[in-house]
């Protein structure tokens, strides 16, 4: 790509907070443009009134819809679950896409009615879609033109088991106990993010249920035949935001954690935003960043990985845009070196 | 009153924090028999499942209305603004009543209907209430039929002034800067209460015209001829529970602290709930409790007073107990010395 | 036990969060005069002074240690690991005591000094010691003069799993994956509890370490032959106060989650303070409180159990004023119907 | 300044919250190489080990002093207040050096000792200092070699009430309620900010005796003859970035909310880091920016402003950065864009 073309990029669905997050990082990409932002209520107020941190860094305002996508190279798709399916089919063919909903992950339709609870009206479209789990994809998602995000439970485990997975080194179930923050309810108050309540809870939800878990079992079977028992837990934190899944793994053989670490390094060589940690991460200090911190304990055959990253980003929209990056030949870190901070 | 006969009680609006805490309090009260409890959306249900911290302690179901208030001793109020001046005209006259709302707490129409944006439909009964801040109002609310409780910004900023505005200390205008924890809110969810912007937020709100302004000035009148200018503004605090009232005041002539600490506790002498602390007070030390903690500083003429309690529990349900407890002859602490906790 | 006469009770180590949360039980207690309360540091100060939700509450003062034991009938010890090792051996026969700390917890040694890693001076007495999980060990208890009050994570993790092991229908091994409030790490600033960090923080520590792991295996083998692996994980909290534990158990045949409801039903029975919810407990509902909620799912074989407590109360010290009551023949919740709040 | 030229940058004191924002400043501004970092206790440790959100960002160890400064054009000191003072006098005269501590803010050497408790041993380096409040200030910052970066409650009010005094409008004394979050306590744990106490916690310290009132003081009196009385007084908010000022004042004669507003706006017409906004600014939308939020409220001839930033950032490290640029001739916003984030 020269360096005088920018990338002409829009946002479909610009006012919840995975549209924030694109928003904080695309204003700001060196290669990028960004052409227009649509949203529902919000259309016609600047985007500084709605994203109040942004006052001041842009001047553009929320659109209904865009008039036109002829000079679009890619869209990202930021809406609610439901919504990218009726968008996608009418993409003209020269305009790239990044989906960050459910919508297009799931390669069963069935299994995605069931998760989803509605019909799946785009599956033809769905079978051009790359999933975009960046560290396990990157040769496809280079060649993609349509990218299914993952969710942020499913990257946090993926990028904790995937290295495991790959060797075929796991035998017998694996429990997932994983955690998010607040944010991940998305911008709308409800009865579970009201405050008075949340700072002091702690609590699990959809035991067995949660949606990501077909998209987790998926790419694992592709990563490396995955044919074990995943037993998955969500859980909600006081935080606003952070996901930490504890991945409770039993190898073939005992292992000790140097090997399991030398393996992690390995498997994630070229992945600058997989950091491998002493001891356990903590969401603390990948928050509003695009690191996904991986710490490991292992005693016999059993190994535990933590895994740690920010739900809206690296779970979201910063994985988003490291596969934009990738599809247009860039250098996958580049405008994502989002520095967190101390405290 | 004699030990066999509880006081037979009942109470509208069972669902809202307000209601919450009358329960807390209430069923563990020596001397009350809880007979009703109504709630509209959640009528029918058990009252541990909507409040869930009670669960295991109480039977009772909550129901659309109660079948009679014959032998009904007294009820509790806690509707939301508005809905009281409905019930209150129909109530037997054997029935005391306790209004946790703003509906009766001011004399002057027009005054109400200026900061509560309605029309009020029952004034004639509102001349009947009496102001229930128990610690400035105490001989006449033992001979109350009807109680309009305070407001928890109300309460702080009232006994943290009273004692000054009593002895005719003060000149020029008051600054008062007050701020609330979310409860404060309500139980409905709302954007301002939603978790992952208000665990990391401060702002302020209404500035000059909050409702509590006017109940707060008519008190001072009543308390001690107050003709000064009261700079009145609220914040919000991430918190669940508390308030806190800094008060900027300019004596007379120069005070020392010590003074000032004196003159609060001759004005306190009775008053168990009243506590007057060395250096600041702390909202963490009377959460979920009905003590109001109150602290001094002074320079020259400059006097600054902090006060703070739980908006709850001493602006709200707490304080309306120590009401009943008055009405019925009980000494006011009967019930109510909810101990709280550290951390 | 008359009513006339009160239990005349000591505290030794009254300035920590054990301490502070025995003060709050026991200053309340019907059947209880609070004799003597020591404290190191603040030897001489207000108990009021120190834990300041106290103050007016109670007129007592720290002491550096008792004039006499001769007319205590129980003392509770709050001290630091490996101290209540020095106080044992020297109390008068008569009189009982509960020990809040780890020091008495293990009958084996060699078990006690690699996990508290100093030497045990007083293995004779542990030989006495009653392990005082209320709902486990009533009878025991109902007999004992002396008591090892269990650890918080020990207590939810085995209140989560004692019905199950104790009717041997669990295969394989267990994963626990257990998370504690700010508090359990005590009343003295430290950098992981330092608030800056903290509010935004989760993170695993002790991986396989922990040292309650012990003694729930010694417990587990008490209560149903366990012989399985336990895999045990601590993690933080940014919350002040809870444990939650998620119980990852394996049956021997398929069970449905009203399978386990049932079971966990009939073994706590007799047990006020253990209530079974639908879905998941939350650590808001039993915060301040001595209950533990548990909730279940189930699928398949794989059954799940999930475990909520307040740390310094059902996990310290509310348990041990539960023990107190039932080894003087008085009923188990006597002072203990410590109501939580909404929020 | 030549663009191939970076300016060789030094900081000493880099393993507290002053240093760790420089770091995450400094180690991304296109113009500075950072050439070495000081730390006591740390030194030798690599700094993304100190500061984990650092971590693969940067392969810089800690040092525990420089080995030169010939080649330095400028050094940060982030040194605990009173140790400046023993590295400013001994700096070779083409180094220039911006301090954020206390120890040169000060003209006057007995109301600098009174403050701060200690003797002033440099007060003839002090005569070369420049108070770096980048907006009142600017045409002399660009002159200076010495800067005494201002204090965080300093740059809140100051910012808050520079263009009311400038232009000669208040009379009478001037009310300012200001409030920090929990890192102005720096990076070391201590009692005030153990989390299980802080989360919950909202109080008042140092009534009148704040350190900052005297340079707020200063700074007035060059700004506009500042002769009236400041009631200045801090509180601790449970959060861990953010300060929120609310400043009462009184104007000579009735000012109307846009009438304040227009001269704030003409005051702040080159001011990038100053927003002003509609209603109440709040902490969230300017954490870990370098943004100044500035609202008002107006009523008759009483002002409230109220003023939000990040006490690190605009009042620490950013604004120091901000001094920088303009020292060395470059935009004052460069490097300094931090992009807040919602949530």
């Amino acid at each position: 790509m020269e360096k005088q073309h920018k990338l002409r990029i829009g946002i479909f669905g610009g006012s919840g907070y995975g549209g924030s997050e694109l928003l904080r990082i695309l204003l700001f990409h060196p290669n990028v443009e960004l052409v227009f932002v649509t949203a529902n209520e919000q259309a016609g107020k600047p985007i500084g009134e709605v994203h109040r941190n942004l006052n001041g860094l842009t001047h553009l305002n929320f659109v209904k819809a865009p008039e036109t996508l002829d000079a679009i190279d890619c869209v990202f798709l930021a809406l609610p679950h439901g919504q990218a399916m009726d968008v996608v089919p009418g993409l003209p063919a020269n305009v790239k896409a990044i989906d960050l909903s459910g919508d297009f992950r799931l390669r069963d339709q069935a299994v995605f009615e069931k998760h989803y609870k509605q019909p799946h009206t785009a599956m033809s479209s769905q079978a051009e879609f790359v999933y975009g789990l960046t560290e396990t994809n990157r040769e496809a998602i280079k060649q993609a033109r349509l990218i299914a995000n993952p969710g942020c439970f499913a990257t946090a485990t993926l990028l904790g088991m995937a290295p495991l997975v790959a060797n075929h080194l796991l035998s017998g179930r694996v429990v997932v106990d994983a955690k998010t923050g607040s944010s991940g309810s998305g911008a709308k108050a409800a009865a579970n993010t009201h405050h008075p309540q949340r700072m002091n809870s702690f609590y699990a939800y959809k035991p067995f249920t949660h949606q990501h878990v077909p998209e987790i079992e998926q790419e694992l079977e592709h990563v490396g035949d995955w044919t074990s028992e995943l037993v998955f837990m969500t859980h909600s934190l006081p935080v606003a935001r952070g996901i930490f899944a504890s991945i409770y793994a039993e190898a073939k053989e005992e292992m000790t954690e140097d090997e399991v670490r030398k393996l992690f390094a390995d498997y994630y060589r070229e992945s600058f935003f997989v950091r491998l940690v002493n001891g356990s991460p903590d969401i603390n200090w990948v928050k509003t960043t695009n690191f996904c911190d991986i710490g490991f304990a292992a005693r016999g055959r059993q190994i535990v990985v933590f895994s740690a990253l920010d739900n809206l980003v690296k779970g979201a929209a910063g994985q988003a845009v490291q596969n934009m990056n990738l599809i247009f030949g860039l250098d996958e870190t580049t405008g994502l070196k989002l520095v967190g901070t101390n405290p």
